[in-house]
């Protein structure tokens, strides 16, 4: 291994309640590469794949699944890398490795701790691009697998409501609900050019700008009978005004919270949750986490449905560890189609 | 049949938004007793039960199973009866029947139409008092029964929260929690005599008056692991308040927003939604009338619990048709303790 340098972002402060994330947040360092020893390996960083979960890590008034980042520690984030030196004979040098490798170069992975178990895999022979194995084949695309088919039980002749349709796991919601055999799959997003996309080269049936539309008239004619399944990732306005246009039996498949989760002013919900009741619907909540041991029947389905040509996939590169905290801000202000990728190293 | 005078409430106009139900609503009018022909048969009532969708039936605003109720129509309401005259063979004359018998002394019946497909009976060999075929065993204890299997997916071992707990719903679903082996039963209830009641007589574990108590802060004592059900009939607050304190995947089975189905001005739901997702929760709305397929199976049950002696049946009496608008004021204001039931006629 010829190179020594290992470039991190580390977290310098918490933001403030309605502080964007910025560069300002964190501390470009250099140390050295570290050196494995007992069964430790070191991966270096290929790619980054920023999510919106990333907030949450820096949130200290906000539930997390793998609790926030201690100030001072190199940023969390999930990427795809190679393995460059191994003290494990499970990890072999040259093995490509997914898992949570941080905002650096070189990180030391030791098989153990609930970080390691949820979210890493190696990979011997991985699909190029190696992001396809952070997007679609990875956790976006297991988010949309099991909330389309666990808590959104979607169904052949479903009317189908994807929000966020232009985002990793949105874009693929809308292309499994369509594999699946919805009977009409419509798809949020905040331009025209994304709603375009979304037509034209995913196969959703229609989709709504929904920042310059009237959601709610659109809603009742592209749905006069109701939708059957809401896919949301939004919540707030968008989730309330979709909850007015369920049909009887619905479901809801809630996957987050966008619009809201960190917003320290939000305090009601959406007045239409009596829709549940009047249309005896379900609403759900999931993590793609609660999965995990399903994981591989996600990977095989979205494998195949990818080789066959059905599922597309989009990724929206950004370029350089130095500009993830930018790649972060562009994800929060919706500016991706697709999985919002960072390159951050050649093999 | 010897009488001829057929005392009615009829509707005389619809409430004002923020407007109670009270006899103003209401014209109170003596016709004669029908005459059956064809298919029909004529019912005498003897007891009825005012529930809570009553005011739906008067509230154009409102979405309703059944539909408004027509200014000058005779007021719908459910109760039990006993076939005074019949020209179907049957439904014989001293048979009893349970079912939409409206405001009024006499009812003409015929067997058609979803109102009497879904809820109406013949019984031939009725529990005495008569009431209980209104209450525990008709409609209040299968809602409460579907309620807790179906969309409240009771099982063994469960942390349930019953809102509304004194009411004809509630007192059933806290006891069927009970039966089906709950770990703990928590209800809500407006006063102190009521939780008492609750606790010593239907045997909850605990009670809560939340009207004096602080529910957040009660909840966290009580529920220190989490609520896995929470049995809701109440929504607005109560919701919003129970919803913080549900574990991980709890179920929320809903079947009324009692607090604010005919509040104009509720415009925001419970902002603890959210926590459906960091709990990876389940929210259902559910109403009695999709079980009516099953409704024979919900009788057997809460049959045998009531003989036995495990479910305890409470009713609430108040004496004759002309108080009932007075009847509905009570139920709404919360004054009752079980299921109100109103004496119309003797046998």
């Amino acid at each position: 291994m010829s190179e020594t340098r290992n470039r991190q972002w580390r977290v310098a402060r918490y933001p403030e309640a309605d502080e964007p994330i910025s560069s300002a947040l964190f501390e470009w360092v250099e140390r050295s590469v570290p050196e494995p020893t007992d069964d430790q390996f070191v991966v270096k960083t290929l790619y980054l794949a920023p999510g919106p979960a990333l907030r949450g890590y820096l949130d200290v008034s906000h539930q997390q699944f793998l609790g926030n980042v201690p100030v001072g520690e190199v940023m969390r984030g999930r990427g795809i890398g190679v393995i460059v030196s191994s003290k494990n004979s499970d990890y072999t040098v040259g093995e490509y490795f997914v898992g949570s490798l941080g905002w650096q170069d070189y990180s030391l992975q030791q098989p153990r701790g609930k970080e390691f178990v949820f979210s890493t895999k190696k990979i011997s022979s991985p699909l190029r691009p190696l992001s396809l194995e952070l997007g679609i084949l990875g956790q976006s695309g297991a988010t949309a697998y099991f909330g389309m088919l666990e808590a959104g039980r979607i169904k052949a002749g479903d009317n189908v409501l994807v929000s966020a349709a232009a985002g990793g796991v949105g874009s693929a919601a809308g292309q499994i609900a369509r594999i699946k055999g919805a009977a009409k799959v419509v798809g949020l997003a905040g331009s025209d050019k994304k709603c375009q996309w979304l037509i034209n080269t995913l196969g959703f049936d229609r989709a709504i700008n929904y920042k310059t539309a009237d959601l709610n008239d659109q809603l009742a004619k592209e749905f006069p009978k109701g939708i059957d399944l809401f896919f949301d990732s939004v919540g707030g306005d968008i989730l309330n005004t979709g909850l007015a246009h369920i049909s009887l039996n619905a479901r809801v498949a809630v996957c987050g919270f966008i619009s809201t989760d960190y917003d320290p002013n939000a305090d009601t919900g959406p007045i239409n949750y009596r829709n549940l009741l009047y249309q005896r619907a379900t609403m759900q909540g999931f993590i793609v986490f609660d999965y995990w041991e399903r994981f591989a029947e996600a990977e095989q389905a979205l494998r195949q449905w990818h080789s066959s040509g059905e599922l597309i996939f989009c990724e929206d590169l950004s370029d350089g560890l130095e500009n993830m905290p930018q790649a972060v801000e562009d994800l929060f202000a919706g500016n991706n189609s697709g999985v919002k990728i960072c390159w951050v190293n050649n093999e």
